[in-house]
């Protein structure tokens, strides 16, 4: 069944996700705040600045206009960096009210807001009235856009409290190559989505550091074993970490050139300067600001989370990066479980 | 403390953990059963066959003769390829009978008996009487022998349903590049170990086909899935997958060119006739009969394997690559959990 459907935010990410929904045969509109790069799209189906050289289908439709863009949609996407969301959703939900729909909302952001320390999904429901949204689903994964975009097989998670919401984001967007399961653990799957970035932020400052693959696995599997516990803490299902958003995007994200957070972490592990690797990267590093809200969150909750500290203090506290990660990996042994 | 140690087998696994703890003050003493190995290493110090250009610490004794490596052993590490360890262990009975011993047995070795479908705990439970031997732990998790080498930080779990003789194996190997924890769980980390081979053939082998991260990355979660559904089965505990036994291993061998099964099952991708690639490898490449075990099991334990599954009909059937593993990626998408 066609749907029509707004996908908010042409990063990588977005416009991807609009293109393989329009390839499912859906009737897109692609919202960006950039005119030149909406134009740019539906003049030149390219969107060189995120997915160089990759052609967008020619019926893809991209728009400044948010009114527009929302006309009639029975589901919105939202896949904006997490520091715009709330004022991205509160626009929205002004224009739902104004043209009186009442779709299905849908998300693939990662991250915490700050200060807050909120879940994208808990943002969405805080600024878009129940009345104006019929449920919300995660969307979250192992998947590099750039593999998607050469229609590379990419299986992720559809995760909402509401099942049959999970269901139908599963049927937009399944097709031979995009692979959905479903998944009813909310929280679970934004925490290890969110959470992820920051491990690939250690991961990368071991790599630049010099150290091994022996350490940047157990790096990731005592990382996985502490997004875990503050999940759990937060009332997520254990399991949801050992699948697709948990270990599966922490694997991609952690071992994976494409990983802007791991780039990061390795240019910080060389020796440069946190704040000249941040603001030199050209695309939002997601885990910088979610290893503050994550860090502030296991202080809230009281839960050991040695990695998340580690990292904050490099990046905050301007610690020593070479003592902080020799101190992390001779913590003292003990019990694994 | 100081420890006599009997460390059975030289290949590059079973020569770094000799090498580990005789920089950690032990007596160890190296068995092979070939003599110009022996000689190698205790005249040149090197291992060049396993460990090229690694040079052993100059009292790492080797020998040939089994009965003088037991000889006072406190403890004897099993480090000899699956398929040889119930001849080793049944000889080792032997002599320590005829010395009245009986020491602590460690191994480090990585798969199920052919046929019988044992883990190596279990062999060498049958094959050594409890007269004989105090308890047996197994050591396993990410840890590349070449990295362990150049003492790069290695984080590993000792397991033993007696956890004061995991405490006594951590104790020995512990320093400042090698950390070892505790699990009680010996059958989740033993069935962790012998399966992720496996995977790391199926990651491989993907990588061969052109595969990219994503598929790849959903691979290994979906493989820790159903190695922890066999697990479970068979009495583990399930949070044991999410650890160094587990994921990280499991990460560690299916990301890393180190890999014997990823080497070999890339090569399968790429094409090659899987009999040829095996026999070509120079070195045992454990996933191929765990592989087996692993089908048997599965059907004998009604489990649904579908990755382990496939890999069988590739090794064993003649199954065409490309299809199974389309087949595989392209599984009807359902609930996750």
């Amino acid at each position: 069944m066609k749907n029509k459907i707004a996908v908010l935010g042409a990063g990588s990410w977005g416009s991807i996700l609009a293109s393989v929904l329009v390839q499912n045969g859906h009737d897109v509109s692609l919202w960006t705040r950039h005119t030149d790069q909406a134009n740019e799209i539906n003049q030149k189906h390219t969107n060189q600045r995120y997915l160089k050289n990759y052609q967008y289908p020619s019926n893809l439709k991209a728009t400044a206009d948010l009114k527009q863009a929302l006309t009639a949609a029975q589901i919105i996407l939202f896949s904006v960096p997490t520091p715009a969301i709330r004022d991205v959703a509160t626009q929205v939900a002004k224009i739902l009210q104004e043209q009186n729909n009442q779709p299905l909302i849908a998300h693939a952001s990662k991250g915490l807001e700050q200060n807050t320390h909120l879940r994208i999904s808990q943002i969405l429901e805080i600024a878009i009235p129940q009345s104006q949204c019929q449920a919300i689903v995660a969307l979250s994964g192992p998947s590099h856009a750039e593999e998607v975009a050469r229609q590379d097989p990419t299986l992720i998670t559809a995760a909402s409290t509401d099942l049959d919401a999970a269901k139908r984001i599963q049927d937009v967007f399944m097709n031979n190559y995009f692979r959905v399961y479903t998944n009813t653990d909310l929280i679970g799957v934004e925490i290890g989505a969110a959470l992820k970035n920051v491990i690939a932020l250690g991961v990368g400052a071991l790599h630049g550091l010099g150290y091994g693959d022996n350490a940047k696995a157990a790096l990731m599997t005592r990382g996985l074993a502490e997004i875990s516990r503050l999940g759990v803490a937060l009332g997520a299902n254990p399991l949801t970490f050992t699948g697709l958003s948990g270990v599966g995007d922490l694997i991609v994200t952690c071992t994976s050139v494409h990983s802007r957070n791991w780039r990061a972490g390795d240019q910080i592990g060389r020796g440069q300067n946190p704040a000249d690797v941040i603001a030199n990267m050209g695309m939002v590093v997601e885990g910088v600001k979610t290893c503050q809200s994550a860090y502030e969150l296991a202080q809230q909750e009281n839960i050991e989370m040695p990695i998340v500290e580690a990292t904050y203090d490099v990046l905050y506290n301007h610690a020593n990066i070479d003592k902080v990660a020799a101190d992390l990996m001779q913590r003292e042994g003990k019990a694994e479980l």
